[in-house]
């Protein structure tokens, strides 16, 4: 499975690609920076980061797409944009029917690290470890762009299975009501 | 000048288009709500929105978008999502190069009732009158689309003014540096 990790962000916007192999193996191929300048209007900025993105989907073709979910808990003024960014690159993806899926900075530490509280340098050690990396990836943003990639990879079993036993539930729920209402 | 306005959002999106004529004289040429169904994958529901901007531009042909400013004081779990959308429809202005412009709530109301914490009833009434409607627009979404592209007719000039003063000032800045710089 090939997969593209974001940190989606206005001025600095980490791109991963990786692609998982056995079991817990991942091989990175690719990582990159998007930057745009603060003192551009912000439609065409978010035009920029589209364009980057949408030059990376149809370079590398990943079969789907991990982006970080953002919580307005974080400063209010970077938050909107980081959002927007999100939705810019989400679509992107939806445009080529890629399937998307958002996990939160816990959920991303604590796939990488073990510790969901883990802190930006033992992110990027782990990272640097698990990818068998020569150098430490910087900035910060391709490292989490990087822990973005690994967590889909390690948690998309666990999410296809939750989703099959959710369709399974829904089916026999529906089967149950017909019969109830057959039995009426 | 043709406005678009856009009451961003997932659930609803007002869209709005208005034509100003002279002095503060507007029409409303056309008004409608876009939704999505809560239920679907988030990028789903992106490009849902997208593909309804997309059509309302090639349709319309505005020359300028008007976007109501999202502030995270608000509700915290759909505020994500309005960024989100109001991020993928600054993103197709920006793809056919048409400006866009941001106006906060209260610069809104403040446009079009003379008070910046007017209700929506009072919104919605001065819409009502200012465009010389049969019948109140709704929903509420539908009324504050139409309020921003009013908000943006009545301020642009405003805009444009600080806009050229800004130029200007830049401009006589870089002057004086330049003769700083000669008589050194």
């Amino acid at each position: 499975m090939r997969v593209m990790g974001v940190d989606p962000g206005l001025t600095r916007c980490g791109l991963s690609l990786v692609e998982s192999g056995r079991g817990r193996q991942i091989t990175a191929l690719d990582v990159d920076v998007v930057r745009t300048p603060s003192g551009d209007p912000l439609h065409r900025r978010l035009l920029a980061i589209s364009d980057a993105v949408d030059h990376w989907l149809d370079t590398h073709h990943p079969d789907v797409l991990a982006i970080e979910r953002v919580f307005s808990q974080l400063n209010v003024s970077t938050v909107m944009g980081t959002a927007q960014a999100g939705g810019v690159i989400a679509l992107a993806a939806a445009k080529r029917d890629i399937d998307v899926h958002f996990h939160t900075p816990s959920e991303v530490k604590a796939a990488v690290t073990g510790n969901g509280n883990a802190d930006k340098a033992q992110v990027t050690a782990m990272v640097t470890r698990i990818l068998a990396l020569q150098a430490k990836p910087t900035p910060a943003d391709a490292a989490d762009a990087l822990a973005l990639a690994i967590c889909h990879c390690w948690r998309a079993p666990m999410l296809a299975r939750m989703a099959a036993a959710e369709a399974q539930a829904a089916q026999q729920r529906s089967k149950y009501l017909a019969k109830v209402k057959a039995v009426r």
